[in-house]
């Protein structure tokens, strides 16, 4: 990347603004394309989600291996996961859970969700092993409240886990990476821990079904991660890896970030010191920090805001209503109103504070239902998985004009 | 050390002999005196084994702390593993089983031994996981017929057992210990895989009581490693970490390298080209390595011989016999018989045939007992383990000027 720009797992920071084909070219991903998104719907005869419309997850690599699989009539599954650092999930946190619950559900797949506990307490240096394990229950009950079906999903803790078929999945990991290969690809190097430098191994090696005996038995299941774009190169490693061990490679699709309410071309982030919308917030919290924060791409007076209207391209509620609003037509009415300045700033705020909201509200109301009980029930290795795959009628689909007349990228170019 | 000799818990060659006391003060360990052999048998109330009154076992750090914390009526445990890479064990892999064996008698303590065969698939190339985990297992076997107490030991193969406390405690390790620590120890680098530069984690843990819930609960109990000298970088990391994590340091015991056959001053290694003499070697086998291989301090000519005698120092049957001949009064009549010249070359070379293969043969006749129902009785992790300990006359001592007279250090002087 450029000078002002750094992306690694840990850390996005940017003050120019985040070149997403520059990042994908580098990082050799492939953008999605219109017929990609009609192949989607049509292997698993499901209307393609918004965020696959709109450009959000808009990179993916080898997406079309786990299409095969599945059209072959083969189990796929899924594998995401998350380092429980605070106490709640942001909403930025909550966009690859609600688009893996999402794929669960187009795939029929199992849905692996790794918490990365042992990952926070290396990084972070205040965190105690129990405080980090604490709170990986905590945030499974946020994932939980997406919705994922319980004989589909199984979530761990590494703390708890690591061992058995994991760990030798692992090791094998370990030994295919040099130091110099985590050294080229995460900037690690012998100034950090040990801890940190076999980390990614520990993130890669789930991206294999052989890691999981409990779930797959010995066979070997075609892996389609879906992830934020920095996640990336702890997959292109084991992209790398699968190859020397003759492994399926896992197929990858990556989201941009959800913005932060001061900037589009930022990063939402908890570690900042920038404001973000959790989702334990209140009503006024999401209101005020909506109104007061989130930058606006409309005239600085009611007369240029007329005159000129609104720039899409830089206004973050229009954005989040990108994110967040999942009638097209409603979107697209407001990109016309707003984008020509008949609809004001503090209406398309309202509106992204009723539609967020919205969002954060339900979530509360899903998750007030998760107990420590049914966090256990997901947690539990010691059940049977469910592999099968539900009968779907092909009617389900959008029409192949509907979605392509309304995919476009937001960031590069926007539609009235 | 100097340019000629290295000594790393992977490798030891030297061309100059290997300088063990300059090894110990490098490594900041204590040698063994008189003193503190007359304490270990006052407070075990047990006879010092002949190897730590034959300055063998010639070198501790912190023993003092097993003896005061048995002392005092508490629990302390022995640690020691074995990186299984062959089929069977030779003679000098079996000294520290061998010792630990009488230390578990000393202390009736438990004695948790890692069969580390994740360590051999990260550091022999050609080695499959289900090949190393299959030589854990017979390797086992060979420990086992060491006669450990199955109700006061847990054998672990680290590919099914890492995980839950012991993964916990291995976390933890991981974030104390710094790349730069592990090259400073251990010399690896960047250009070594993620594997060999975490492995030293692995091996250190096990260290700490908190890795073994399964075994230990939550007690914090004193550890006691003992083993050949060049395994005590890991025990000098772990003694550095145990301070930042709160953890009891642990005390190490260390050993001299039985002999290589060729030369007293180099170690018996079955990675080398040498010859050396395995625990499954026919009596053929093993008087024919002792016959043509065992380097002989005798003089080149018997009347040489009959003049001069033999230099004990560099005399490997010799070397032998001081591992192996248990009886101190025979000993020191060969000492002085074979150091005079009284006693042919040939004539000790048949008594260390006869010595070292009532070693191997009763060894077989222990193993060819161990079944593989028998290794999964000692491996198996779900069962109650014997903290108790026995009631012990103090007239088992050996008088202190008896051991004394004896205790003497055959690498630097000898007694005729």
């Amino acid at each position: 990347m450029d000078g002002e720009t750094k992306i690694t797992p840990w850390e996005v920071t940017t003050t120019t603004g985040i070149d997403y084909l520059k990042l994908i070219r580098e990082f050799g991903c492939e953008p999605i394309d219109g017929k990609l998104v009609r192949r989607f719907e049509r292997v698993t005869r499901m209307k393609a989600h918004p965020w696959l419309r709109r450009g959000i997850f808009f990179s993916h690599k080898d997406l079309n291996l786990a299409l095969d699989a599945y059209e072959r009539g083969e189990e796929i599954y899924l594998y995401t996961g998350r380092g429980p650092s605070s106490e709640s999930l942001h909403l930025g946190h909550m966009v690859p859970f609600m688009f893996t619950k999402y794929l669960q559900d187009a795939f029929d797949a199992v849905v692996i969700i790794q918490m990365t506990d042992d990952e926070k307490y290396y990084f972070k240096e205040k965190l105690t092993l129990d405080e980090a394990n604490r709170l990986a229950k905590e945030n499974a009950k946020d994932i939980i409240a997406c919705g994922f079906t319980l004989e589909k999903t199984w979530i761990f803790s590494n703390l708890e886990t690591v061992g058995g078929s994991l760990y030798r999945t692992i090791v094998q990991v370990m030994r295919q990476t040099s130091g110099n290969l985590i050294k080229g690809i995460y900037g690690l190097d012998l100034n950090n821990s040990i801890g940190q430098l076999s980390w990614p191994c520990f993130q890669a090696a789930p991206a294999f079904s052989t890691a999981f005996s409990n779930v797959f038995g010995d066979q070997h299941v075609q892996c389609l991660v879906p992830m934020a774009i920095d996640q990336y190169p702890y997959f292109r490693m084991a992209r790398q890896i699968a190859e020397k061990l003759g492994y399926k490679k896992p197929a990858t699709i990556q989201s941009r970030f959800l913005p932060s309410l001061e900037q589009v071309h930022d990063k939402a982030s908890s570690t900042g010191s920038k404001e973000v919308i959790f989702m334990n917030d209140s009503h006024d919290a999401v209101s005020r920090k909506i109104r007061e924060k989130a930058f606006s791409g409309g005239g600085l007076t009611r007369q240029e805001h007329v005159e000129k209207g609104a720039n899409l391209t830089v206004d973050v509620p229009y954005h989040y209503l990108l994110y967040f609003l999942d009638n097209d037509n409603e979107l697209r009415d407001i990109a016309r109103e707003y984008g020509s300045g008949r609809m004001m700033t503090s209406e398309i705020k309202k509106k992204t504070i009723e539609v967020v909201w919205n969002v954060v509200r339900e979530h509360q109301e899903a998750r007030r239902l998760v107990t420590s009980e049914i966090v256990q029930q997901y947690m539990d290795p010691n059940r049977s998985f469910d592999h099968s795959r539900r009968h779907r009628e092909i009617g389900e689909l959008s029409e192949e004009d509907q979605h392509l007349g309304f995919h476009f990228d937001p960031y590069f170019r926007h539609v009235p």
